[in-house]
């Protein structure tokens, strides 16, 4: 399995500590050091999870690795729905006219990309299909509470298109080595560490500490299990790829690893948390800088909680 | 792949059609009509999708087919969430303390739960795991607008576990023969048809009509293609188990096929449309009618729209 191709859309609005130092009544000074973020993206009135979507495939400007319209599988990936009925997938299949594909929606909160990942590499096992789409995008700003001072200065909103293909095409591609994930349902104070309850409170994060231990223990583990599985060592690495929820837990990551934290990549600082859009984000912004031969290691961990690895070759 | 068994739970609470009578002014008659509904299952303050799955599981009353903490892959299908971090699969991984195995959320609206087996099909054909626990579970009325005349009468609530083992194990089981999906977001009205818009209306139906003609065209279809397509005929057939979204629609398939609608399995009439939980719903609460030997067509259409069907064998 190849990905071909990552696009995205980000918003254009961006929200700074200062904007929530009013919210909130923290400073901004105090904002930034919980989480190292300078400025979030927001939707404008109208977006939503399934219009970005739409936005990130239509930023290739026409130039796709396949066909759209011979995509025949098509999964959104998002924890913060504009329609559950109406998803991501079917909105995009529905503005691009595909027909002959199948379409659903997945969560595992922050590592549902990891997740849509292996659905897909299970359908290339079991179906006929050879070029999918996954739409990992998130729309945290819909569903959060600006002034809530435990979590609502970390959400981003964000859209990523991946293009998948079973065989590589194209110039440059990432090669899928391997991919894995666990649900931890179990662990700590797993589901209400971090809940977004559409009826019941929207997006919120009551047990920080909780997270952020986890998170770091996962991520830092799911790095080692991917690499030692597969026969490398962490100097064969040219990038580690977390998923963007702190700056803090990412360079804590780093430590634990004994890894270079300069080829650690992020965006968090510009964006916030943009949820599980915000690997595939790291990804497409990246591209360009990727060279033939690295090895990259992506690592998430999701709030319900679960935690996720890829190992990517730039071929 | 076999389904060893199948369990469920139904709030208490059923609303008749004298109480949607004085909510949307239509008379009862006219109300039953509409969709063959005569009460609608209804949850209590506090429950949820999260506490009904894990309820389902409870009404196994400790037998089950294979021990809880072995399970490998946990997937909750819904549209209608309480927590889309928090899935209904990190609560129930939760609750009964399961440690090591994966845990998503899946919806492509009504035909969730075709899509959650496939997916598991796909798990089984690339990763090394034997147990799995589907959830398709509906809380429809979290997010219905009981005055609603063209669509708030419609829907119930209720939830359902499914439990799938690689091997056969136990007495009595399904064995999965084929399962097919397909989106149609591209098709008629699409995703504007139904819709379960968290924050824009909740679930509400515009188009029925559009809803109608296409649930009715694309199931007879399902039903025919995947017969065929496994060198059966209708007469091999001894139950089809469609969606329950109207009775109508269900009585057209029966015509369409030219199929006994003695054997066309429903329970819409107590229940209403409990979503993706409907047709799992009918195969638990007719499981000890089922003979060895019989030959169970399940069919599927979901508001996106969405298409699916599985071919069952009763061993």
């Amino acid at each position: 399995m190849y990905i071909n191709k990552i696009s995205h859309y980000i918003p254009d609005l961006r929200l700074d500590n200062f904007y929530f130092s009013q919210k909130t009544g923290l400073t901004p000074e105090d904002l930034y050091k919980k989480a190292g973020i300078n400025t979030r993206s927001k939707c404008s009135a109208g977006e939503n999870s399934n219009t970005m979507s739409i936005k990130a495939i239509e930023n290739c400007r026409g130039d796709y690795p396949f066909p759209l319209e011979e995509t025949d599988l098509i999964i959104g990936a998002s924890y913060s729905p504009y329609d559950t009925v109406g998803t991501i997938a079917h909105a995009v299949q529905k503005h691009f006219q595909i027909s002959g594909c199948k379409a659903l929606q997945v969560s595992s909160a922050c590592s549902s990309y990891v997740n849509a990942i292996e659905i897909i590499q299970g359908y290339y096992a079991t179906s006929h299909i050879d070029f999918s789409l996954v739409l990992a995008t998130e729309n945290n700003s819909a569903y959060n509470d600006e002034s809530d001072p435990q979590s609502g200065h970390l959400w981003g909103d964000a859209a990523t298109a991946t293009f998948i293909s079973r065989e590589k095409i194209g110039s440059k591609s990432l090669m899928i080595i391997d991919v894995m994930s666990e649900g931890l349902g179990h662990v700590g104070f797993g589901p209400d560490a971090v809940y977004m309850r559409p009826l019941d409170g929207g997006v919120k994060m009551p047990a920080g500490r909780d997270v952020f231990i986890n998170a770091i223990q996962f991520m830092t583990m799911y790095v080692k299990n991917i690499v030692t599985k597969n026969g490398f060592s962490m100097d064969d690495l040219s990038y580690v790829v977390p998923h963007q929820a702190n700056t803090r837990i990412i360079y804590q990551i780093a430590s634990n690893l004994n890894y270079n934290k300069e080829k650690i990549l992020i965006n968090i600082d510009k964006y916030g948390n943009t949820g599980c859009a915000s690997t595939p984000l790291v990804l497409s912004e990246n591209w360009e800088d990727f060279q033939f031969g690295d090895l990259i290691a992506l690592t998430v961990f999701g709030g319900g909680y679960s935690a996720g690895a890829m190992l990517l070759r730039v071929v």
